[in-house]
């Protein structure tokens, strides 16, 4: 049974996140479909979007990994596209042999909303220390518990991940945080986003992410900010190591 | 009575062009809303969107431009959206005080469509000679008759325009079109672009565009392009000229 990678792009407006749930639009179901069980590196919440989502899976059938996403393509809504499919070798596992996954959050911080941008950015009208929450990033950078950044309803065995790059790039008045890591707890980069905000708002210092993270508690970082400006961008493997010998 | 001038950004994709139309959702009839008439600096088409549309109104009162443009942001859909509103002298009219204008045609040559981009581009899946549309596009530069490339139902009474930079600006698989003219006739950008896709796909040589221009006859152009790849991006006036002395 020959397995494939497929890297997807999509805007996840219209979607109930990846993962499948009865009854409710996912990527996961419209991509499966039938009885094929596909893995998606990054379980992307409801709202959010993807670049470069990475998914896997067996199929019954050899096929051409071009045919196999035209396919694909000419089956799924406008919002999902199939950038490209690949054979892979059998031990590939989309979520388990990724090495790590670039998330990016947009907030928009100017006096009026996008047009354009609309659900994909997160708009915020009022003031925030871009400087601050700069400062405030860094101490997110290397190896942490992240406890206090992950959701009630996480299910993952260890909160240790290690953070390898974060920081923030200004366009204009698109603010983007991106942050790569090995993985990532449920919420974890839009709680950092929120608490991050909450910095730039003035309400915490810009030395304050040291000590939530040093809590483990949830309760003292900031709210979960909302989903619809996240983006998981791009997920990492080892060069060739998945590479299906032709 | 307070004369303005608001820049508008927004997604023509819901909308049936600028131009009111009775029974027809359009920019102009949700900006306008009552009895106050809005001129905008382009009439764009169905489906054409606007980074910096303008356009000019009178006030029956006194109002803050911020207090005018918060309070259109709070009515209007979130597809459109004021950047910016600011008072402007009595003579100020957002079609005849214009200087020129730029749109931006987007071409997305690739083997897959965009999920985040789509209605926003033009997918072009098959291979395009970039070289040939580059060298095409050199004829139209300057004062030309563009009656070949206007449609049928233009008004305009002169068919002669001036054409002060058009190229091409290449972004990996974005192929963005741009153009810079004192005024445009109907279609002109999408007509120009249905020709120039035509030269990519060497169904016309680089130089037919000088002959199709002599021609003066529309049947010698291309296809109108679709509308959803082309965007109004800025509309120019003379610095200071109509600002409302305070």
């Amino acid at each position: 049974m020959p397995r494939f990678k497929l890297i997807l792009e999509y805007d996840g407006s219209a979607y109930h996140g990846w993962q499948v749930q009865p009854g409710l639009p996912t990527i996961q179901g419209l991509l499966a479909g039938g009885p094929v069980p596909v893995t998606g590196a990054g379980r992307t919440d409801a709202g959010v979007h993807a670049l470069g989502q990475v998914a896997s899976f067996e199929a019954p059938i050899a096929l051409e990994p071009r045919v196999l996403q035209r396919a694909l393509n000419a089956h799924l809504p406008r919002d999902i596209v199939v950038l490209q499919a690949a054979e892979v070798a059998p031990d590939f596992d989309a979520r388990f042999s990724a090495r790590s996954k670039t998330y990016r959050y947009t907030v928009l911080r100017r006096e009026a909303p996008s047009a354009w941008h609309a659900g994909r950015v997160l708009f915020v009208p009022t003031p925030l220390d871009g400087a601050a929450m700069v400062e405030a990033t860094r101490a997110i950078v290397g190896c942490h518990d992240f406890s206090a950044f992950r959701a009630g309803t996480c299910a993952a065995r260890s909160p240790v991940r290690t953070v390898y790059e974060a920081g923030w790039r200004f366009e204009g008045d698109f603010w983007h945080f991106e942050i790569t890591a090995n993985a990532f707890l449920q919420h974890m980069v839009r709680i950092l986003v929120g608490t991050l905000l909450e910095v730039g708002r003035g309400r915490r210092r810009a030395g304050s992410l040291a000590d939530i993270l040093a809590s483990r508690d949830r309760r003292e970082a900031g709210k979960t900010a909302l989903p619809h400006g996240l983006c998981l961008v791009e997920v990492h493997y080892e060069p060739g190591e998945f590479t299906k010998e032709p």
